[in-house]
């Protein structure tokens, strides 16, 4: 099993805001957009496991700027990397008025996936090499992204996340 | 502004699982289910601010047992803390095979939010009085999770997290 | 097969009024009421029977008030009585401006629905035993409920529906 | 204001049942068939009226045949009578399997809607002049409809209803 | 097989215009009218074929007047032609505003289908006999188009689309 | 108002095939996708005008390939060429099976839109300066389509068609 880039993951996703996206202020809501996002990072660990994926968690998201009723969507979502059964995929998020032409960014955020066998079993996955400076920050804080993970569902002691417990104390 | 209790912001759901909210494996996309926590938990957060709220943020989900097509969903929100302008709320999510009578736990996750003015600026809104063990001990913890997330936003220096830097010490 | 009580099947569901579940006024469209209703009272019915139901009938309704766009919908359906193979399910739909937090009673209605084994033909389902005094006016006033049905299903002569036929002698 | 006739107000639906339509059976859910039966018959009541139109009340329907996935809905919806701001419409629904072409009827049902003002206010509609004898029966039939929908909406007491007084009282 | 004559393929679908289906105008959007029309031709196809379709092509739809939210889409889909496996669908549309009671064109079409056998292979289908002037004019000059289509397809030379070469040389 | 490139206005939409957007053969309906092209070209086509667009006419589609339930639909859309108060649109679609990972064409299209001002009337658009080998084809063959469509939609006479007709001689 081969080492996979980043890049060949990588999945765009275009989406228009419609009146059933929005709420009372005409803004997207919030979950129609993690909706959106999910499949798209769904999709982008499916293209490198080559198998179906199921959604095994997703990491703390900021809603910063609001996206408008009749504004665009723009959603990239590339796998920054994979351990053993489960990989982590990386979302940027933006918004843009197409009218006016500003783009603004929405949100980013870490969705993790398992890839099954037809039998619903976890199954191994290809590893990734990271080709840019970007995919290989994203790559080494993985392993923090993921204790952060593992202490919050409760598989993992505080004291046993070694690269956390560093940058707590080293402020 | 007098405090109000959680229970006063109880929010029960019940969806039933269609065809197009599943994947391949016939299992609700996580998506799906992020879209429906995500009205739950707003319309706790309205309930308890009496003003609309928009989603600041999203806890760390992770995602236990897969729901089947045709099972229902249930979910129960309830704000635990109020922070000035902002609350969090608790949901519970469980599915449930109605016809073999077996319910699971699916996940829990906390939401933020931010009630707004007609003229959407944040607003105050009424504190929390918690009333149970369970509610005083969500109310607690509100603020561990906050530092996180102010953290994991970018707002707060880890060193600066006192609560959180005691957990990781201690181990 | 022991008799279950009606709350054992109750069903809670909270829905939110989006934009394209309005009318030109902005009220919720009578259809996707009766289609919340409907998946709300096949899970009370299908949690009392333990089996797939689908829907036999639905009792007149009158709408009296209307629910606006952002107001929330609350369905609370319960069975009333078993019949050999199908029963009776009551609902109580309310509305609600969560924002300035007045509820409002939308309507009440009686779904009937037969219960299925896994070749689609009907099944024994186990019957009622009504524990508050509404639980016992529901139960006993479904006789008469049932006897209208039958003759305006045409299974019933109105001559013998001596239930319905002392109703309208006596004024 | 002119008398129109049943035919003016004629609307036919066709819908095509898709997998989101159906129960765990793959037939036809009742709450979203009903949904589609209110769209035909409140399309029937705005042609007859001129009026935005709001719905009243839906009486009692019985569901024979189930409707399958891949199957068509027909669903034919006329105005039988007007009574001052209100008035009722008739549907037809039939299933059909068009590949092997038999067409089989669904259900038969009566909803009522109430023509509205600009604001919001019940304003005076057509009456009706029947032309074919069905709608002549139709016309007749009504009046004995309504009187079961005032009393069971608690509008009229049984012994007022003097049509369906006769009724129980002749068998 | 014997022939079959157009009537017998008449699909008549009637919707309703709902925000979701706007643009930032309130106009219906030309997608999803093309998305009815593709059923209710493929409906009508189904019909004439007694065997499941699937869209070969589109012709040429030119979208006249805009129809708004709250208005009403008339589709009448009959097929015109058969070219052994294959047969062509023609569609008429309207807008109606209801209310105002005035009916608008929106526009024609025609869309071609293939008829497929269980194993998903092309099967023959019966021919066409016009009966009124309409469907003999439509019979003919369905062969224009499908040269049309042809030469659009890459599947015929100009030169070789003897009818289609007359009406350019004529003028 | 100075030319814009075609790349400036390319969209990239991704879709996941779900089962409602699927006929009984399990493939992608072309209702469904002609849609979703709608919607990716008339964001392109905004992006071009910087202003709001309305669906003019779509060009003859030819559907190769079908698009299979879970499979992922890839879209791409770009301005070919601007006529004063128009566009032409291009689109290429591809379905790809994302587990086995191939791809494949499905279809390509045409699209026109109109640019709108505020009051609803036609503006006029910046013109296209194609950079590519292919962009310059693509802006050449437009004046032809362009023809065709006048001519089908009965505002050109063939005779004067000179590009089209010089095709159908040259044979």
């Amino acid at each position: 099993m081969n080492a996979k880039k980043p890049s060949e993951s990588l999945i765009i996703m275009t989406e228009l805001v419609l009146p059933n996206d929005t709420n009372l202020f005409g803004n997207l809501m919030g979950g129609r957009l993690m909706y959106w996002m999910d499949i798209a990072a769904a999709l982008a660990g499916t293209k490198h496991s080559n198998a179906p994926v199921v959604t095994a968690s997703v990491d703390n998201i900021s809603f910063t700027n609001p996206i408008k009723l009749g504004n665009v969507v723009h959603i990239e979502a590339k796998v920054t990397r994979a351990f053993n059964t489960s990989m982590e995929v990386h979302l940027n998020v933006w918004g843009e008025n197409i009218i006016k032409q500003y783009r603004y960014k929405s949100n980013e955020a870490y969705y993790t996936f398992v890839a099954l066998d037809p039998d619903s079993k976890p199954r191994k996955i290809p590893s990734i090499n990271p080709e840019t400076e970007d995919e290989s920050n994203l790559f080494e804080s993985a392993l923090r992204r993921r204790q952060l993970r593992l202490i919050l569902g409760g598989k993992m002691k505080p004291g046993d996340a070694f690269e956390l417990k560093a940058l707590f104390m080293q402020a």
